[in-house]
């Protein structure tokens, strides 16, 4: 006994409810004309996740019922589960406030109460909705300020004869919970709608419960995820298809729209007494070839944060309606790398470098932009910064008796570069900077406020160390297709300098990257002590040192363009920090 | 029968654990020479307000369980009543978590458990915990991201003979709730320890609060908040004692720190049945002389945002370390009303005016900022723009064959100010620079990405409307002192201007503030859609376009400075709004 179900693995837009629905449309009608029992979608597909405070005007939440009915008004014999949001009263769903504010904790709603809900649909109708249990509200995640949590429940839907239960996201997550009761209402198959972002690392977390869950509960587990960038976050999709022994029987391929059809065997599923179901079909509907499944290889890391970052700025871009991008180009690893993924993410005709040397750039760092230009293919101008750079150290030398200071002078370059950008940005058509901080130097504070500026930030999120694997493995991926190596072998093999005095080194300012982003790793993603540090076998004043920037390097950070979230702990609403804040812990 | 109390309005500063203990002492022992039987603190007073991720350190909560220690250990006869974070686990409170993990809504805990709680000090040592069970996690609010609740409790102290019950800030607000519990375990007192935010409206909405829930509950309430800055937060105190019947008893002045003494007559109240009570002292400590109470009155709406923006960038500078700011001066209402308050806040000698004229600044315009300068009797250097401006047209012109567009060159003049005001800053000590934005300009995105970068943003929460009235109510308030209105007539009376083009107003670009701004209100605080706000009487096309205009500025928004909450809503983590949006409603 087996049911045809499909994953539709969509990139939605948040806020674009008829570009979703449409999206979510076609899905349906290509697992329809293959025959499926069952189509699920991810988790708030309709409005796209996360739809942040945009989710709190009523006639949003309006717009997006209009469009549920909509899908439901398309549905045929294929059953549709999709994730949506609904005004709880309006549409009856029971939340834990109804039952007892004070676990709700205490939320002064001036807005519907709303709940993020799974929509069963089958034959014109919404048959059923299922809310979402456990609701995140740490990392990025503001879910409890946006929903009231569902009441337990172990309600499941007969499918093709099949007991399947049906839930959202976070209820995975939780041992002896949501699943569990959905086990125990009789479910063979559970359903698992999710907008889970991807992080390194999250792969193997995300495997590891969802392998679990089928474990204990002994059921098949269909989970289904968004995929595409959404602001900072981007979304790997990797839905899967895993039996009640925790394998997986098929999966989708990470970081592209996939449809994943699989004909689930639930023949070795043993027969359960079911206590509170809803009856939508009995039997099968095909008998068509049996769908065989594929399991894509596992991606390294590099490859995984490379194709998030491409995945990340071509939906930034594209979604906000721009179509180029301008970066200034210094011959370091930092532009060469953002060159290289935005040539990926949006082409090579659409991006523009620009040199800009000063009197301190040696002429092999102009070089290598040059060189790096040429390879991508991409043009590039070169702009001499020097006329404005002596305007204005006169305009602002006025100001002061003496010379101006070496480090004023220092900013005043990189702000002139920053200013020269967001010019000829502005005088092209729908195009913005990309600025080139990596998260090592942006969690140190050694930027500088207006050279850092710009439209978006592909390389927040990724350490120094990380950059320099990111360029060798995007070379190795040219070698293995016969291509030329975008990233010339001097970016990657000099010391990282900012040339903006004489002979300058990051060396000279800050440890060497193999030192330093592990301590910043320690600090930042593991929340360790300064002392747990050092026991690590870091030296205690260079963890003292780093600590000590990160920490009052904040006021900077928080007027930085989004970047894309690629660690365990970025840096803006994953990381909260106060600017004020007097906290220096003794050790 | 009555009880001698205490409400230490303090301002702490958030991490700093030693410094606001020392605080705390210091009320202590003022408290305990005037006699009082009990001294309360606001919520997390330890810690300071809102601590953010910071609390999330498990060194954090360490240190601050160690502060307490050290303040119970200095606590006499005065009970201590001081609001901190614990370690729910450690220190045996219990929270929601114990009892259902599902309703604490699968928060995944990295670190330790926390509860926000009251302790009560006496004699040495730490009587009882009282954690707060409503934890607000809406506009700028984010506890549930942090603590877990506390059950229900009905349990009072009995302090000199009176059964005073405790709660935290937002268990007041619930009718029929935790104040009930409190008054039905028999409390004739009960203390409310809060870090409640000022915005505009604010003080009614509370006072509204406290006098209903005296009524309801029949007892006497002790209101205490925290005053002062911290980042994009003011905290106006106001604290208060109001009896049985919502009358206002005495009360603190508003943005100042004090310590509220007031002898609280308690043999009106009823003869209550203790149910669940910790008895700490029996009988009164004081006969000396009798307290009388004073009623401040209530302050304008002027006076009160004027005294908050005065108050927020005080704090803003102070508890960050710097000592002086740079204020590009136009001659216009903003950077006028700017300097004003900053002048206000840290003094005249560490104002720094910059005139920046460029080939279309009018001479009025130059005369109004030196004339501003003069009554405020700051410093102002004048540095045209024109050299930078020449250079920096030639620079960006090479890489296009057409002359640069119009907004291009617009755009060129304020950043090149901004640059130069940065580079003035970084070339002198512990000095920022206050951008000029408004809350108009802010909202409907006119105002230039990267002239919009600096250190704080004093009034980006400040109405353009608002903002006359301000530099009006400061005028006033000069008159009344016998003192030069510092504000320019002509800098108030003329048509606003960026000055960027030959002739350009303000309203060539944007409807009348005095209909933008309410429309501004009606969409953003009051989260009304299009066709509410047409019904509200303005014309819809205007209403079509500001609205437009507001959404799709978000990006620009995303990389301002932080500045001073004022409204009901304002732009930061008070509205969390997707910059990827496709979101464009019917009406």
């Amino acid at each position: 006994m087996s049911i045809r179900i499909a994953a539709a693995q969509i990139n939605p837009t948040v806020g674009d409810l008829n570009g979703n629905r449409d999206k979510i449309l076609h899905a349906i009608d290509s697992a329809d004309e293959m025959g499926c029992d069952l189509v699920c979608f991810p988790e708030l597909a309709i409005t796209g996740y996360p739809p942040e405070d945009l989710i709190l005007k009523e006639g949003f939440v309006r717009d997006a019922r209009r469009v549920l009915d909509e899908i439901a008004a398309a549905a045929g014999d294929c059953v549709v589960i999709v994730g949506t949001v609904v005004n709880a009263q309006e549409d009856g769903i029971q939340v834990v406030a109804a039952n007892d504010a004070r676990h709700s904790s205490g939320q002064i709603f001036n807005h519907p109460i709303l709940a993020n809900v799974a929509a069963v649909l089958f034959r014109g109708e919404v048959v059923g909705f299922i809310a979402k249990q456990l609701l995140p509200n740490y990392g990025v995640f503001d879910e409890q300020r946006l929903f009231l949590p569902g009441i337990l429940s172990d309600q499941v839907f007969v499918i093709a004869g099949v007991p399947v239960g049906v839930m959202v996201c976070e209820d995975l997550w939780m041992e002896d919970g949501p699943a569990q009761d959905l086990a125990d209402g009789g479910a063979s198959v559970i359903v698992s709608i999710n907008a889970s972002p991807f992080s390194v690392g999250q792969g193997e977390a995300r495997f590891s419960v969802i392998s679990n869950r089928a474990k204990e509960t002994n059921a098949s587990i269909v989970y289904v995820n968004q995929v595409g960038g959404q602001d900072e976050l981007v979304f790997d999709g990797s839905s899967m298809v895993v039996d009640q022994d925790g394998k997986i029987l098929s999966n989708s391929p990470s970081f592209v729209e996939d449809l994943l059809v699989y004909d689930l065997d639930i023949s070795k599923t043993d027969e359960r007494k079911l206590e509170n179901e809803i009856i939508i079909s009995e039997a099968v509907r095909s008998f068509s070839p049996r769908v065989f499944g594929f399991v894509n290889p596992v991606l390294s890391e590099e490859a995984q944060v490379y194709s998030a970052l491409v995945l990340g700025l071509h939906d930034y871009l594209g979604k906000n309606g721009f179509t180029d991008v301008v970066i200034g180009l210094s011959g370091g690893v930092d532009s060469s790398a953002i060159a290289a993924i935005a040539v990926d993410a949006i082409g090579a005709n659409h991006v523009l470098g620009i040199s800009q040397p000063s009197r301190y750039s040696s002429d092999h760092s102009r070089g290598d932009a040059q060189e790096l230009a040429d390879r991508l293919g991409i043009k590039m101008n070169t702009i001499f910064i020097e006329p404005a750079h002596a305007s204005m150290t006169q305009m602002i030398g006025g100001v002061f008796k003496d010379d101006l200071k070496g480090l004023t002078d220092e900013n005043l370059q990189a702000r002139i570069r920053a200013v020269s950008l967001m010019g000829i940005a502005n005088n092209m058509e729908r195009t913005v900077v990309l600025t080139t901080g990596n998260r090592s130097e942006l969690a140190v504070g050694y930027f500088t406020l207006g050279d850092s500026i710009g439209g978006f930030s592909t390389i927040s999120d990724v350490p120094k160390t990380m950059l320099f694997n990111l360029c060798r493995y995007r070379n190795e991926l040219a070698i293995g297709r016969d291509e030329i190596p975008p990233i010339p072998e001097s970016v990657i093999s000099k010391p990282p300098s900012a040339e903006l005095s004489p002979g300058q080194e990051d060396s000279d300012s800050l440890p060497p990257y193999d030192i330093l982003d592990p301590i910043l790793k320690a600090y930042i993603e593991d929340n360790l002590t300064t002392s747990e540090i050092v026991d690590q076998g870091f030296d205690f004043n260079t963890v003292k040192r780093v600590v000590g920037l990160v920490d009052s390097a904040e006021f900077k950070r928080r007027q930085l363009p989004m970047g894309i979230k690629i660690t365990s702990k970025s840096f803006g609403r994953d990381r909260r920090m106060p600017i004020t804040n007097r906290y220096r812990p003794q050790i």
